[in-house]
């Protein structure tokens, strides 16, 4: 945002991240999080709203990503699938990358109901953005939206996943695992 | 709960819907609700913790009810088809009776952000809920997870269509319709 504090959003969120798993949430202030960054209270409050935000970082550039990985899916492709591309394209990119801030991440959002709150309304408007995009594909509803909630289920179980095992895999592999296992559980009965 | 106030819930979750739909959900208090309903508030706070929980009215039983259906599905059955039992069982009795209540309830809960904050939770509960069920029946994960939160994708999904259209249709049978899609999207591409 401004040159002179350089990936001010990372620092931010990797300070909240450490104080959240050092002392529980509730203990942690807004000031403390920016001292550990070496940053103040005025450069938080620029890059985030409150302390419970600041876990999701990343949030909005993923909802873009998701979007566009949908209008980008080839032509012909199913809806799961197209919301398939759209997760693993944005699996490598802002969430998959470092494994071991989503395991201390999890850790923490499990710990408090707020955190998790704020998960859930995340994921609600994850599946929204995609329902949305796969309409513009033409995908009818209730198609659309079904294939939106079921990549977002699968979203979620990867994610968690991928945390549990501290996976070396990355995580574009460990939803396509998911995915297939949906399939097959789709199909099965 | 006691032999002189038939159905306080009931009548305590419908006046609660009336005010809301009225006035919007900031706007009213329980000391409203109960007069409404013809109770005291003492009886509001035996049913309910909150004014929030009050919309939740059913949800204990609907996660009883979920459970037993996946405990209860026919064996052989596939991991998703047990979570369709268990919606299809649940809706004939706890939310799948009344339309009318469905379509006021889901436009008072659209409209309130701590509402439907509210709903996610409850839904991520009963996927909770499901995937545990599942397990007991010898399904494995991810499969387990899988099968839950694509269950309750569909039931979202479904309930969402019942209360749109106004549905004469059962809720069973919107759901069915629904879970009968997923497997066509899943299928696709």
């Amino acid at each position: 945002m401004s040159r002179w504090e350089p990936d001010a959003r990372g620092r931010l969120a990797r300070a909240a991240l450490d104080l959240y798993s050092e002392r529980g949430y509730d203990q942690v202030t807004v000031a403390e999080i920016a001292e550990r960054a070496g940053l103040t209270e005025r450069t938080f409050f620029r890059h985030f709203t409150d302390k419970r935000e600041v876990l999701s970082y990343g949030a909005a550039v993923l909802e873009e990503q998701l979007i566009r990985g949908v209008d980008e899916a080839p032509a012909g492709t199913g809806p799961l699938d197209m919301v398939g591309c759209a997760l693993e394209a944005a699996a490598d990119t802002v969430f998959g990358t470092d494994v071991t801030f989503a395991v201390r991440r999890q850790a923490v959002v499990k710990a408090s109901p707020e955190l998790l709150e704020r998960e859930l309304i995340k994921m609600a408007m994850f599946a929204a953005a995609l329902a949305g995009a796969l309409r513009r594909r033409g995908v009818a509803d209730p198609a659309a939206s079904l294939a939106a909630e079921a990549g977002i289920a699968v979203f979620k179980v990867a994610y968690q996943r991928w945390a549990d095992e501290a996976s070396q895999q990355p995580l574009r592999e460990v939803i396509r695992a998911c995915l297939a296992e949906l399939k097959t559980v789709t199909g099965a009965g």
